[in-house]
């Protein structure tokens, strides 16, 4: 059986030349409150590259910029691999509906060499899994019934004055994890302008940046258990704040991500 | 006079249509071990933008990758503005040289909205700029004489199991902070690499993302004073790392940014 977020990022091959199209459709496990969840759009370009022919290697890095509202129905996916090198492949993307853009980015893709290591980073000390409480969204935020996530800090009915969400997370129901569903992943922090108010607000991701810290070896040594996700803003300010967040397994660090977010105040 | 870094974000019209292109130099003042320094490259493209006839408003993000080494001479830059909304502008560019795609990246662009706001970081703990003495970086990284850097933590010449550096920087000569400048500051880093293992190895910026937190006000008042300017990585592996760093005017966080760096094992 396919699971619900393989039906959300399938794409259909639309025109391989002179501009490589493949086309998507949202899906309503993954709504937001307008248009799709960002994360699952983002996971979707992901997918598309990782099927592109002329692939070379794994994610290591994707920049989207949600230019406008993506509406309930079909998008398209326009991919250009702009350079390949010896280890690694830049790609530019647009995403187009009604012959608008509504979405554009980048990504670097690569393959994996042996080198020194290390992680200077820790993950945040939490309980385990299992000794937290599962939540849930409220009816409007319908993607986030799409996940298993389990808040350690930073609720969504919290009021904070410090920014940082920590939680478990997995797919809903259970998924080994992917580069796309990592992707998404790294876009489930809902707006830290929430948690420092207590209440909602008008927000909206403008750009995200996700790097890909993780091999495919570490995502399939994860499997389909829960990562856990941090995340923190900097500044606010001037209608704007960004986010700052790791995604971690044990103690392998699978992802950082930072991202620009539109908010307006509270009322 | 000219200051010599506004000679090397300095560009000429192309083309205004149907594709908008402007032309830029190679400026020796800021060349790196190969080719140019990527901060500068990233600081033309913004000026870029300040000048088309279409501009909305002021930096808020900036996305850069660098596909391939550029080359002394002139540079090609094409920009697109994509999508501009009420309140946000997004836009495409691309970085030419003979005929080859040699960068590529967006922006996103806004007005200045009254809002809410709050700083959360906090800067680093430091002695004041005066008392911390200016540091050389070796001759062939030509770019750095263009900057004033003293460094509170991690210099070039040391080795450290914290890949955190903490500088006082300005342009030297000194010069008013503007957005191109500050774009150049966030790319200041040397890599991170480099303070681990105390020694030198091939490594280069693949992609770079800065969000300005400042508005053009904020950097008036900054002036030609030193910034405060921290960066270290999260995680070194399989070729790459990341970095996160922020540039502070006093308790004003002005830019935080991130890039993924490619590096090889030193000898």
């Amino acid at each position: 059986m396919t699971h619900v977020f393989d039906e959300a990022i399938a794409l259909v091959p639309i025109a391989p030349a002179p501009e490589y199209v493949v086309r998507a459709t949202t899906h309503p496990a993954y709504n937001n409150m307008v248009g799709p969840f960002g994360g699952v759009t983002a996971a979707t370009v992901v997918n598309g590259i990782q099927r592109h022919p002329e692939v070379l290697g794994d994610p290591l890095a994707l920049t989207i910029n949600y230019a406008a509202p993506i509406a309930e129905g079909e998008w398209d996916l326009a991919l250009e691999p702009v350079r390949t090198n010896r280890t690694n492949q830049h790609w530019t993307f647009a995403i187009r509906q009604a012959d608008q853009t509504v979405a554009t980015g980048t990504a670097v893709f690569g393959t994996v060499r042996d080198t020194w290591g290390d992680t200077e980073s820790t993950p945040p000390s939490v309980p385990p899994v299992d000794d937290v409480e599962p939540s849930d969204f409220p009816d409007f935020i319908a993607w986030a019934k799409s996940y298993d996530k389990r808040f350690v800090v930073g609720g969504i009915d919290a009021k904070s004055d410090d920014s940082t969400s920590t939680y478990w997370l997995r797919d809903e129901p259970a998924r080994p994890l992917d580069f796309p569903a990592l992707t998404a992943m790294t876009d489930s922090f809902f707006p830290r302008a929430f948690l420092r108010h207590g209440t909602y607000m008008p927000a909206g991701t403008i750009t995200l940046t996700t790097y890909f810290h993780a091999t495919a070896e570490e995502l399939a040594a994860h499997g389909a258990r829960h990562v856990l996700a941090t995340a923190k803003a900097a500044r606010f300010g001037h209608g704007h704040f960004d986010q700052y967040g790791q995604i971690w397994s044990d103690d392998v660090l699978l992802a950082t991500t930072h991202q620009l977010v539109y908010f307006k105040n509270p009322a």
